[in-house]
């Protein structure tokens, strides 16, 4: 099992915007056989930074997530309202075991 | 809801012992009421940094948390075995509504 931590740092404008389309990709995501969780959190401090974690049973369902269509359209949609690419750090799982 | 997502530095000398004090910590935390998840991760890239994710269902029972026995063993025990002391950033749940 692998969790990718994504940072996103989005423009005030878009907050709500992003909010509303990570939903609906979170939604989509949790259909996919291989994924486990994905979670929307945003900082408590700073409502323009969010971070998502997508939870998969291998590096396989990870990869075939980024070939879904909510996904690419998630990907496309967001991409303008960013203040800087997004960055995800792959992890693996030590606890809990599923 | 909230998650404080921790990242931690650990000496290489101390990885399995860090692993194996979380690993209590993480039990004993599942079993607080006011838990809703408590999962550690382990960089891919670089197995010296981890990251603890602590979900609970209020700021208040997140500082319950913080009062434990268990909590104050594993602070105590792993707390020599850090490269930088921990940073916990705190987040609001967007997505799961649990």
């Amino acid at each position: 099992m692998i969790v990718t931590i994504v940072s996103v740092h989005v423009k005030k404008e878009h907050l709500e915007d992003f909010i509303q389309a990570s939903i609906e990709n979170h939604h989509n995501s949790l259909k996919e056989p291989g994924n486990l969780r994905f979670d929307i959190l945003q900082n408590a401090e700073n409502p323009q930074l969010f971070t998502l974690y997508e939870a998969y049973i291998s590096k396989e369902a990870a990869a075939v997530h980024k070939e879904t269509g909510h996904y690419k359209k998630w990907r496309d949609t967001v991409s303008e309202w960013m203040v800087e690419p997004r960055k995800g750090v792959l992890h693996n799982i030590i606890a809990p075991l599923f």
